[in-house]
């Protein structure tokens, strides 16, 4: 990962188990990040995309599942991939007006990769950062897609930048953050890693690592009185364990703790998507048997998955606050960053 | 099968697809059906039984799925058939008011075969047979279960036996009807086989083959005027193709063009309910291994597997309503048999 | 409606409840359709907008529900219409690989009515045209959206206009189709109205009024070899009856008996999708009060409008099929209409 | 409420917001709750009962709702609630094998109130207390719910009674927790109250209050080896806010960040099921109107609704663990209680 200080830097060890190399969703094998930053002024927006792999995504599909635990949101994709199981192109995040841009920009994408493309069911998944971005200005364009696309890397950048660099999560910057842990199974090391969006909650409700500071954060920032209209949070989960995509699903609604054990209650505005993928099955769109093998888990050992999802997610969240830098974006909107404060909180437990 | 007529035998075939030799769920390698019937007076009711196979189903599950098309019904167990893919115990069909005693019996039933069993998903599903039956007197019984469950055979009859017994099917005498149809992939021949336990629909909405004989039939019929209060069917739907649970709840969706087709509309009391589960792939309990192998279907060809449902439900309707008896039950009210007036409605094309 | 003939108008009744004023759509007060037709040699494709009322629909939203019968599809907003259970913009439709277009136009379209907005859900549903259109060349653009609003009517054509130009249903020449039914509820008359974008379907399944006319058919045109990859059909339910989002869930449902007795049986590339509205209960944006009354309808009397959603579904996809006219379009491929051939099949009962 | 210690007495207040005269589903006007409590060596479970109102709930349906976190569980009732959005009879709360007794139980009672009942949907709750109870022996009765419901009282205690007699929580005694907040909208004063069966947790998770007192925890009690073979927690949602069933879904949704935050990552074996209600609108079962009136909330203002449902399920779990005895039951299988060790963890935060 790049050099930014994150979470564990500052003596903050989230969960108990251990993390992949980089602590990144990048950790799965083949999955990469890539930004677009659009950063000027009042405007505070881009995009950012997870690549399953860096192959033919049509072709070679992936077990995909969603789960939406509030549904005050826009994503794109979800029909599809709850019929299917399976995730047929990278997944975009950006704003809540550029959806339609992503969408197209994915489509000319996909078009540009694979002549024989007449379908696509382009993932584009939305958090809303009008308090800062000049929402309404539809700054993000469809060719930011291959840009995007092209910046892609196993490194990235976290906090405000890509989708990031507009929102605001618990009255502090938010934006994208990420983490991972390893799992053993039958002495074979698998990773699951999470990618989030962030930009919902109260600053009075944050907790880190089981310390109620946001009462006390609230007194020292005295964070304007103005919210945002809008909140949500995205989780993206990656993983190479074997699973079936009603295993996948069920895997990925464990975001959910790990949201909670930040301060998240989900919120009214709040729309909250996770989805996930696995990299262990490929489906072959262009596939000549008729009855294909799959390789899935023992449920009875799903549990350490589990745990893996929430404690990533948790540390995401903290992750995409701690990069974040101070932004002042449209009509003067100040948002500060957690990490200019965080030292006024230390020791925490 | 008994040597009941069916109504293949009146020259009305439904669909284009063949059946399966017996033209039965039990075509599924493995499956067997019990009933037993309580008819007597005003006793019009009973059990009927689907076994997947006749091992120790709670340590040999199999894949499993359901579908709620309305759900207006009682029926129970479906919540962890969604959440885990499986079926883990014969699955009893019987009265609205006697899921209570038929789950006793059936937990009493698996505690007898396993001393291991701690916890037990039982699938009861229910229909309300009200109108011939003095159901508040709940007459079935939980040893009524290990009856069914020694009764099961993969030669049964069908109509007013078992759960079927005081079923009314568009104001006609309802009950329990079967179909099967063969798939051919890949050279391999495979089976889907629905079992019905019917209980809803208006007369005059009744069609036969594509043939509205409904309102020729009310006017010949002149039905009593009183409707029964509660509707419904139960459709059980086994076979052995390679699922998964995703799949296979895809596959048992299609049975609703089914029920159209015989003049369905999904009314407001009809409880609608679709159960499915594949032989092919057996889910140990004390399974050993950490990561499974699993054979699923290659989904482009799952087209033929989806018309295979569709015509054995409308098939297995029809054969509820021609194999049932002109009954006599509580309150004295008369339910006729379509077997009585078909002469009068043929030919059919 | 315009002077096309439609099934009726051919002796064949669907149903036996009493059509609104037009059979349409429309014939619920306030709504209207518009079309845009880009039909030009290889370019056959469009946009179809359905709006509820033609005041600010994001400040006079409307109780909303969405139902998916087959999620191979790519529609967009259904999400935060299952969770809120209004909807809050006007209704697209259009081609699966515009969506991205229609969705900025539909943004850029609502941003223009109101300057408060910074968040909103556009709701755009697609079919697969690729097989008539040259899809990959993205003809339809974002200023679509303003002209089919703009040539919003209550009066509108059906068949191959607007998003139904490249439509292939029962591989006749589908597109869109509408249909109503009048509902009385205590002396009040009511109306329930659909509107189809049809494109799914085998010749041979082909059913009208109860008659299998498809295998003849079949013989008569000999279609084309070649099928569409994707077939797909969305289906917009408008009502002026008092219901809850549940309840209107509940009511949209029953499409698909409608659906099922033309011949369909849910394929699996079908995207089958139902979006419904109602009008007679609004929903204010910025609403001062903080308890509201809401008119819903006793559940008891609900039969009814089951009934007619069911009939005027049936009626509307018969109508998208006897409103088109044989189409030529890419690669020379062709399609018949049926309208060209039903003097042959008929009498029909 | 009886003269338990709770929590709160401990100096441990959960949330922010203020608690109901006394912290208690109780608080919500007409509720009551009663237990059968089965403890006798080996026998340790019972039955719980929640009543909406102590009228006929058959003739005075209220609006109910139910949300599966996790459906590895045995429930009943919850297809009927999910369609309708009512709720007909008492709650029921048992062991897991013991659904089938209470299901007949509760069919009884309800026959015994009202001789027009044909057709009930008995609700019945599960967790498996087989750790601490001889639950193959089917202790449990069906006359058990009729002596339930004659216990029933706006007093009821806490802990080791009724159906939480066997459950263990965190490997802890667990069992029946309660809690409520006050809601003040628009001037007007409503409650949302909470009642938890605990059954579900490991020990080192055990988070009080934002303290991680599960490690600490374990190192003083040392449990048993052995864990219970499966978990599982019921929440019962009470409130006299006005809400149509769709809000009351989107409330009790907010369960889960309340168990998040006392350690919960949602286990594979724990099935984790949410059922509310409101009593803000009755619905008639013989109702003469057919439009009706019904209030709800604008859901500007639901997000207090949503934190008073999060502190209350926390402050309900923690409720179940302090009031409980610890306990020697099957096996000699002992669990300690929380109230024996808490003061070795005090003060906490």
């Amino acid at each position: 990962m790049k050099t930014q200080k994150r979470i564990r830097d500052f003596n903050i060890p989230i969960g108990n188990m251990n993390t992949g190399k980089n602590n990144s969703i990048t950790d799965v094998e083949g999955v990469k990040v890539g930004h677009v930053t659009l950063n000027n002024n009042k405007i505070k927006t881009g995009i950012t995309v997870v690549l399953p792999h860096t192959g033919n995504i049509f072709r070679k599909k992936v077990v995909g599942a969603c789960h939406v635990i509030n549904g005050f949101g826009k994503s794109t994709g979800l029909l599809q991939i709850e019929e299917l199981g399976n995730i047929e192109t990278p997944i975009m995040l950006t704003n809540t007006l550029s959806v339609g841009a992503a969408h197209e920009g994915l489509v000319k994408f996909m078009l540009s990769i694979d002549e024989n493309i007449k379908s696509i069911n382009p993932i584009i998944c939305e958090c809303n950062d009008s308090y800062l971005n000049d929402i309404r200005e539809l700054h993000v364009k469809d060719y930011h897609v291959f840009e995007a696309i092209k910046n892609a890397s196993s490194s990235f950048e976290e906090g405000n930048v890509g989708a990031g660099t507009g929102m605001v999560c618990y009255e502090l910057k938010g934006g994208v953050g990420t983490s991972s842990r390893v799992v053993s199974i039958d002495n074979e090391i698998y990773t699951v890693g999470v990618l989030v969006l962030s930009n919902f909650g109260d600053m009075e409700d944050l907790i880190i690592n089981g310390n109620f500071v946001g009462k006390n954060l609230k007194n020292i920032i005295k964070p304007e009185d103005e919210k945002e209209e809008e909140g949500s949070i995205i989780l993206i989960v990656a993983t190479d364990i074997p699973l079936s995509s009603r295993q996948l699903k069920r895997v990925i609604k464990r975001v959910e703790p790990g949201i909670a054990k930040t301060g998240g209650f989900i919120g009214h505005n709040s729309g909250e998507i996770a989805i996930g993928f696995s990299t262990a099955n490929i489906i072959n769109h262009f596939e000549e048997n008729t009855i294909l093998n799959m390789k899935i888990i023992n449920e009875a050992n799903i549990n350490k998955v589990f745990k893996a999802v929430s404690e990533a997610t948790e540390e995401a969240i903290l992750n995409s606050l701690i990069c974040s830098n101070t932004t002042k974006g449209k009509d003067g909107h100040i948002v500060y960053s957690l990490k200019d404060y965080v030292n006024e909180l230390l020791p925490l437990d």
